[in-house]
């Protein structure tokens, strides 16, 4: 570590949920090779969850969030950040328009967590792919892991509703009930060749999973928290987009 | 709680540390009666931790941390907060300053510590204080307990020693060796008189204490969180200066 860090700041669009945005503030501090409080990222943080639902816009049932993460990513901008992140895998249906409004590069949660899957030796033949209906719908997270030859194994009808209860349950703090709902599924992806398992929901990683699970789980959020101590330090880095500095 | 809550935006003044700004903010979401993301306070945080040494400024040994914490307390009121609170205790020395250079209330943690110290049934007929060196030395705590009536039972200097070396030990993670610091001197306390321990340092409340500590201790980072939901669901409290929704 230089005596004199000089680190970008990064702004961090959040509050869908709030407790995503501080499990992924709490990742970024972890990540970060820090010695005294000035060693740690600069980051500014829109926390406001006043945000029209995700999942209710996507399926056309309510008013698109787009308007309100854009009045939190101009408010980043103009503090200074020379980089964004969305704490929120749903949100990023809306990252591309998102990227398109701001002159700062959008730190985007698959390209983070492909990097990661990418890294692993060997890469997975498969990963299987855990989230909410509409993430998977969104496919930001199948295309790129196309792109890199990693075909995504996805759940079925039944497996896709126990993963929204075991989500909803993690929500609601029954962490026994979400495990039991959670489990069987990450099993039977494995049994289809899953060598990994994206946790693409920032709810899923809050689970106690099984120590056998744990080495084949790949958590984006801690994926995207070094994404963001990569980029304020100033270090080329797979989905940081262009160097701003 | 009402299908459309009005809540008011409150700006965080963090960094310093950036671990007590995350666990504010956890203590915030904790605070909450919240069914549903919207129900959070809508949260914006200034979590640059690259602000002057508060301890060596006040030593007079280095520069004022005043201008960056004005930029970030600017900045939070640009963004719409109609209220600041500031997430560190020793820089509570500035926040009169603070308060004279912004035109929304700051939410002064001392003013909620001993606002919760008075809620007590009965409030303590005296108080120990815990805290760094600079933190006591500064008066925040002292003057409030005096003018509620309570006197302030503070370490002496060997005390004093031990408690810094606490703190200390907590940033570093070693909780066990931070025990067997702070423990010693909040019994000294108890045994002068302290019905109750105020935890006046963001890093004391972290230690997991003996449960016969436990119904003694004050957490004012915890009081903070609570005065910020007070604050921003527009209840009248204690400490949260004028109302200006």
């Amino acid at each position: 570590l230089s005596s004199k860090p000089n680190l970008r700041r990064v702004g961090i669009l959040g509050g869908m949920g709030p407790a995503a945005t501080v499990d992924l503030m709490a990742k970024v501090l972890a990540a970060t090779p820090a010695r005294r409080d000035e060693d740690h990222v600069p980051l500014i943080v829109w926390n406001v969850p006043q945000v029209p639902s995700r999942p209710a816009a996507l399926r056309g049932d309510g008013p698109s969030p787009l308007p309100a993460m854009l009045e939190g990513a101009r408010f980043l901008q103009g503090a200074g950040a020379t980089a964004l992140a969305i704490a929120c895998n749903t949100a990023h249906h809306w990252a591309d328009a998102l990227q398109r409004a701001v002159s700062i590069p959008v730190l985007h949660i698959a390209d983070a967590a492909v990097a990661e899957l990418m890294a692993r030796k060997p890469p997975p033949a498969a990963a299987g792919l855990l989230g909410t209906r509409e993430t998977l719908r969104s496919g930001i997270y199948q295309g790129r892991m196309a792109a890199h030859g990693i075909p995504a194994v996805e759940p079925d009808e039944a497996m896709q509703a126990a993963i929204e209860r075991a989500i909803a349950d993690v929500k609601a703090g029954e962490m026994d009930r979400a495990c039991a709902a959670f489990i069987p599924v990450a099993d039977a992806l494995v049994e289809r060749g899953a060598q990994a398992l994206v946790l693409a929901c920032t709810e899923l990683p809050l689970l106690p999973c099984p120590a056998g699970l744990r080495p084949r789980l790949l958590d984006p959020t801690l994926a995207l928290a070094r994404a963001i101590v990569t980029h304020s330090r100033g270090e080329p880095c797979e989905g940081c987009g262009p160097d701003v500095s």
